[in-house]
């Protein structure tokens, strides 16, 4: 059987997960397109519906019952993105615990009030490149189940623990129990990123596009450094300044 | 005098601008908000008019005559953006040339079919930020003046030399003449970035979102490195990816 009807109640809960609210209702969250679905088989998170068009020819290692065939008018009704790709999963929101991710040791990034879905999404898949061990976001960083948020991570969501909007003091309290200790770019910092060690034992702080990392955070913060920026910009993008901490830390683990 | 009718001749030319073939007939691009308009003041390029809410109360070092007042409604239909600043610059496109750009010793990018606006402003901001000493755009890289590309510049478009659209075999033949080396970064690559002098006399070029460099491309490139990766991504975003070397670039000339 395919579903033709965007009026169909099954069409119709899949399409109000776009929106947070009921996402969070349900636990639930959708991902598009051959690479992320792929990811997220592989991955050890739960498939709840499988959405195909009919010709799609593959034989995926999921259970019968949950593929659901949908006709082309009504992917383009639930998907997100203006030219879909015919398939998509549902997927159940993982029960991650800070507890249990964070170990000595460990290098870790923190989003604080991070607002672009893209710079979230890039930052997860940079994160995933680099060997980050969990991502955890604090204070209104936007949602990570947000379909654009996903759409940028390229299935690298499905690789490593991200952990939407936890508690800072509770974060910062095991973090510091752990002996990571939490860090921050400045441009008034003394240290070049690259005199400074980053290879582990860190959770790299990253803040809001244009006011930074909230200003009641700094008593939690153990030091900062700065990214050498010698021409004319003020500032770096927050994807770009995060993944280039991640590069930086990795460089140090290798060349150690 | 404020306009305040959408319907006003001038404004629907300044409306037009969004459009890719009317900016190069005219050879004319506009960029909107504070600081991109305050940064196009403070560089070389010629500003042809400056819009203005009237309660713009801020003294600008431009010919009085270049000043135009516009309503809040007619910006809110001329702008690129969903929430408009209220102040926009119209602006001469500088006429580069490859030839004075391209020195022994010096710096490059190039941008390859990039396709995201985002993307390439992003790049056009970082290479600001590292001190690139010039940029050029290849096989229909999107405009260097969409607006888009523009808002993410963060005003980095008017700080270096920004080339739209250049034809590659004569851009390569005056990298080579002035022995700049092109190089790409590659997962197939031997030798990690860190390991490879990139700290000057060379041109980075960087490919499409999805293809990569064009494989046509082959034969002008010198050597390739590669970015360590290894964690479950299997490639990083465009945008980080350049701003790493770029950035590796600059802690090399740091370190030395």
């Amino acid at each position: 059987m395919v579903i033709t009807s965007e009026k169909n109640e099954f069409i119709k809960n899949i399409k109000k997960l776009s929106d947070k609210k009921y996402r969070y209702e349900k636990k639930l969250f959708f991902v598009e397109g051959k690479n992320s679905v792929f990811e997220a088989l592989k991955s050890g998170f739960e498939i709840v519906h499988l959405l195909l068009a009919e010709d799609f020819n593959v034989d995926f290692q999921i259970e019968r019952d949950k593929i659901v065939f949908v006709d082309e008018k009504v992917f383009k009704k639930i998907s997100d993105t203006v030219a879909p790709q015919m398939i998509m999963a549902v997927i159940k929101m993982p029960k991650w615990e800070v507890n249990d991710i964070v170990k000595e040791g460990g290098f870790y990034v923190i989003l604080d009030e991070v607002q672009d879905p893209g710079n979230v999404g890039t930052i997860i898949r940079s994160a995933d490149a680099f060997n980050v061990d969990g991502i955890f976001t604090i204070n209104n960083t936007v949602d990570i189940y947000n379909p654009k948020v996903l759409r940028s991570t390229m299935g690298s969501i499905f690789h490593l623990p991200v952990v939407n909007d936890v508690e800072p003091s509770k974060l910062f309290d095991v973090l510091k129990r752990n002996g990571i200790r939490i860090l921050s770019t400045s441009l008034k910092a003394e240290k070049y990123i690259y005199d400074f060690d980053i290879s582990k034992n860190a959770a790299l702080i990253f803040g809001n596009e244009s006011r930074g990392v909230n200003k009641y955070l700094d008593g939690f913060i153990d030091d900062s450094f700065k990214i050498p920026m010698d021409g004319m910009a003020e500032s770096l993008n927050v994807s770009v300044a995060a993944s280039i901490c991640l590069y930086e830390s990795e460089r140090q683990r290798l060349i150690k």
